[in-house]
Formats: C-alpha cells, structure tokens, sequence
C-alpha cells in the first residue's frame, strides 16, 4: 500500500528505478489519438511535434478541414502546423491498425462508445491514456480488457478549438499522468508512460496515486467549470472578477478538497498519504487569476446545445461526498442546478 | 408587547374594537395609486370596483393606451374594465391631490424616489399603504414622516401586466396588511386599512406583525424569485417540476423560516409570538404547485433587462440571517448567484 499512496517517497523510488530499467528514452512510439477536439488534437500535435508517429481519428468539418489545411496550433508554448501532407487522419479507428498507445481526448459523456473505437487499435502491448474529465479510470479498464495498461490523464490546460483545424492553447500546459486501479508490481508501467512525453514539449509528471490526480484536477474543475455553467455560461475571468462569485469559487474548492481527502483517506488508509491542502488550492487560484476569458469545455457545450459532461465530472464526486459523509452544501446547490440545467435544455 | 406580536389574541382584540368604534364600513374614499405596475393595477381597479375614488399614476406607453382603451383586468376572480372615460389618470402625482389613501405599487428599486413621489398627495389624515416587495417599511415611515399613518401590504397573487393597459391575474390575490413600526396605541388604525378594502372583491386580512407578514411572503419570494432569477430567468412551473430545483427551493424555504422564527424571536422576546411553520410552508407548496408558469416580476425584470430587486428582496434577508447567526448555506449561495447576475448585468 505504501508504494500506491505516498507520493513523497515515490518519486525517489521511480527514479531510481528508472535508472536501472535502461529502457531508451527516444523510442518512436506508435500513437493514436481517438478524440481529436482541443485538448486530443494539442497534445497530439505536441507528440507529433516529437517525432512519434501520430494518427488522429478526426471526423466532420474538422476533418475535411484538416485534410485541406493540415492542423494549426497557436499556441503560447510556440506554434505547430502539421501540413496537410504530414498529417495522418482517419475517419474509422479500424483504419488506424494497432498502435503503442490510444490517447483518448473524449468527453466523459462518450465513455460507452469507447470500446468500439479502441478496440481497433488495440494489441497486446498497447496502452491507453485517457485525458478524459472525470473520474472514468476503473470504467475505463473493464470497458478495455484488452489494453496492456490503462492510465489516465489530468491535462492542466486552457485550450479551445476556434475553427475546424484551428487549436488555440491560451494558458498553462502541463499534464499529470497515473495508472488506473493501480497494482503495486505494475508501477514500472509509469516509467513507457514518461518517456512517451519525455521528448516533448509538454511538462509532464506522473502521480502514484491517479485519484488524488483526478482530485487535484476537480478542486479546479468542479468550482470553476461548475460555476461557469451554473450561472448560464459565464468564463474564468468572470467569475475570479465578481466579489460574491469569487467567494463561491474558493467555498466550493474547499469543499472537494475536503471530500478529495476523505476519500483519500478512505482508499489510502492510515497517515501514509498526502493530503491535498493549502499550496494546491493556492496554485488553482493564482492559475485562474491569470487565465483570462477562459471558455471551460462544458460551457462551451452548453452555449453550444450539446451533451454537459454532468455525471462524471459533476454528479459522481457529488455522490462520493455524501457517501463520505462529508457537508457540502455549496456543491450540492451548485451541481444541483447544473443537473436542473442539463434535465431543462435537455443536454445528454 | 403582547399586542404587537401576538396574532392569536389580536383577532379577538381588533373584533371588540370594531363593534365599539362605529366606523361606517362603506365610506368612499379617495385613493391615489402610485406605480401602476401589474399589483397596483390590479388592486387599484377592484378598490374602483367597489366604489373608491381611485386616481392612477401612469407614465409611458400604459398612459398612453390607457388614456385611449382604459384600464383592462383580465382575472380569475372577475374580469374588469375601466372606460377611458371613467379611468382617472395622472402622469404627475402632483395633480392628484390630497388623497385618504395612498397605495404603493412601486418596487423596492424605487425606495429613493417615493418622497417626491408620494408628498403632493399627502395631507393631514392622508395613510399610506405600500405593497412593496422587501422589507422597506421602517424606511417608508423615515421618507414619509408627514404620513398619518404607514402600513405594508404583502400580496398574495400571480398577476403581471401583458401589455399596456391589461393586466392579467392568474392564480390566487389575497392581500395581507400591517402597520409599520407599530405603536401599540395605533393599532386601532388598522380597522381603517380592514373597512378600505371591505368592499372589495380582495380577500384582505390585516396582521398585527408586518413583520411576520413580510417573512410570509419572504418564505415565497425568496426560494421561488429568487431561483427562478438565479436559473436565468425560469417559470415557477420549471422550479417545481424539476427533481433537484424543487428540492432546492425546499431548502431555501426552510432557512427562511429559520432566519423568520430567529427575526421574530429577537423582534418579540419570550414566547408570546406564533413562528412560522409546517402549516405556512405547505400552503405555499401547494400554491406552487398550482401557480403554472407563472413568471415572477424580478424575472421579467431579468429577461428584459432592467433593474431587479435584490438589495430589499434577498441582500437584506440574507444580512439578517447573518447578523441572527442563523446557517442559510443555500439561501447564501443563491442570493451571492443573484448579486453576480444584477453586478454582472449591471440591472441597478
């Protein structure tokens, strides 16, 4: 159990491991990209950027778009275009053929098509990564039986789709990354995860523990694209700049803080975990400060009259709460009113 | 203070008094209705029904069409019509003269502006009556010192005005009156208020605490308005047909009474006042459940841009709930939502 819950002392343990593992750290991976909205097609690019050979499931105007221009990505970390002659888009996953790693930049609303479009793409030795919102993971492993490892992804990033074809990445960048339903003797799996990012651009780090990840990434998801959606499609900058909104904001964040290490404590057992606390939460807020009109995903889906990813990102940690028998009263009249909204306009 | 704050024994109290004092019943009285919203409106045409001299301020484009097609009252309880030729109306109060009663159909908004307003019409024995959302009534008594006497009325009704010159009443109407700042040697005076509306087709009951009236009528308003403003803008229908929005309002309903019983304790000392309860909230379930989409005026307010009461409906609620060390987590959330939206919106 200590190996799967301290992150103190893991990174010591990962690194000396990795200095023995010899494995090279410039392998050319195989890589499929199922899911390529803005945040599938920003770090797709980024892996493409490296030298891995990328293959982006596209489909609709983006795709003939990107058939015509190739994908543009401006981006405050330094541009990309990948010319339509270089890019490699398929229009059915079956065409794509078995990769080293599936990187799935889905919404958590499309969870139950997953299987069909993996499978594909799956041998034995492929892994999945899922930069998917939510708390998807042990889902996500019995829906891929077949994948070698599944992994999931936090990406702390401000990045929208403009046009078809056309990435903007705004703010921040990095992504944290960690096995879901961990097995102690599978930790090693961290290190082909690391390498796959080691050459690019992309700041990444690995977490031993994927829920505290996904809890992290909640703190900021649950009260900002929460509230940004609550009050009918409102952005960041809104939100940090309304006096009354702000304290909402900083109330409902220490409300999943306090589930997130509750939880924590419920899966981790005794004092051997960190909690998250203060520096997190103060890193959430300068983030945001600095974010601008920053357009959440979900919000954009509800501006736009398509499916809010409501269950997973939303209503499950809601639920984790009560079960936990933690008060969260702001939260609960927050995701309450984002339920009413997604049952009112009808958004599934 | 037994008189003030005890309704149970000042029925009987205001029944002996009634016998003795040998007012006539059916005086005619002259009546200056300020702010011909859809509530002035309304209770201005059933006073002219029964046979007051009943003199209406209008402005705009209801002046207008009602100089030309007079006044129209579409309602459950009797239509009514005012010919041009009967309908008194004044776009100066000015003009109006001295009247025996003034009666406030202004919103909270318009606080700062009744003194100008109101003294062209007040003389020596001149009474007011204000129905007016929000606890404005010890301000009314400080802007009118001239005023013989200044009462609040708490109406009970769905009526919203649909276009200028017709007013539509669709659920419900009884008004409830009270006087402000009570002194228990005026308490006669609210035999005046009760023989005003006597004649008329309003059910109108008198209580010897405005105070509780208020928090009667808060217990509505301020789950129902206020959700439905906080929703962006939702028919009451929508609230209490929606799984999780009813819920919500059940909550919010149950902090107001709280802070209610908590305002009325620190109001009346001891035991000798009737708190809120059970009884009031399921009365105004089961209104609500009836009222149909019925859009609440500081949402039609909302939607069509202009100043929304929220400082008299729900900041100041909200404060004494503070000040009472009362917990009112939702209330809090939902009035900080409603805050953000005015500030946002810039609706002052």
């Amino acid at each position: 159990m200590r190996l799967i819950c301290t992150p103190r002392s893991y990174g010591r343990l990962l690194q000396r491991h990795m200095i023995h593992s010899g494995v090279p750290s410039n392998k050319r991976c195989t890589v499929a990209i199922i899911g390529a909205g803005a945040v599938g097609s920003y770090y797709g690019a980024r892996l493409h950027e490296a030298g891995h050979d990328v293959r982006f499931f596209m489909r609709g105007p983006n795709l003939d778009t990107c058939h015509v221009n190739g994908l543009t990505v401006q981006s405050i970390a330094g541009d990309m275009h990948i010319p339509a002659s270089e890019l490699q888009t398929f229009s059915n996953t079956k065409d794509i053929g078995e990769v080293d790693w599936v990187v799935l930049g889905l919404k958590s609303t499309a969870l139950q098509v997953v299987p069909a479009l993996v499978r594909p793409c799956l041998g034995q030795h492929s892994r999945v990564l899922a930069i998917m919102n939510g708390f998807v993971d042990d889902q996500l492993v019995d829906l891929l039986p077949e994948a070698r490892s599944v992994f999931g992804g936090m990406a702390f990033i401000c990045v929208n789709r403009i046009s078809p074809g056309v990435i903007h990445h705004s703010f921040y960048g990095p992504l944290l990354g960690g096995l879901a339903r961990v097995d102690p003797n599978q930790q090693h799996e961290l290190e082909l995860l690391e390498q796959l990012w080691q050459p690019t651009k992309v700041p990444f780090t690995t977490t031993p523990t994927l829920l505290r990840g996904r809890w992290e990434k909640s703190a900021w998801n649950i009260p900002f694209s929460g509230l940004s959606v609550a009050m009918g499609g409102i952005t960041i900058d809104q939100i940090v700049g309304d006096q009354g909104l702000r304290k909402l904001a900083k109330q409902i964040m220490c409300e999943v803080v306090a589930v997130a290490n509750a939880d924590l404590q419920a899966h981790c057992g005794g004092d051997d975990w960190e909690p998250l606390g203060e520096a997190h939460m103060t890193k959430m807020w300068d983030l945001s400060d600095n974010m601008g009109p920053y357009r959440p995903s979900t919000m954009i889906d509800l501006l736009a009259g398509k499916p809010i990813e409501v269950e997973y990102l939303f209503s499950q940690p809601l639920q984790r709460a009560w079960a936990l028998g933690v008060e969260v009263p702001y939260m609960h009249m927050m995701v309450t009113q984002i339920e009413a909204i997604q049952r009112m306009r009808n958004l599934f």
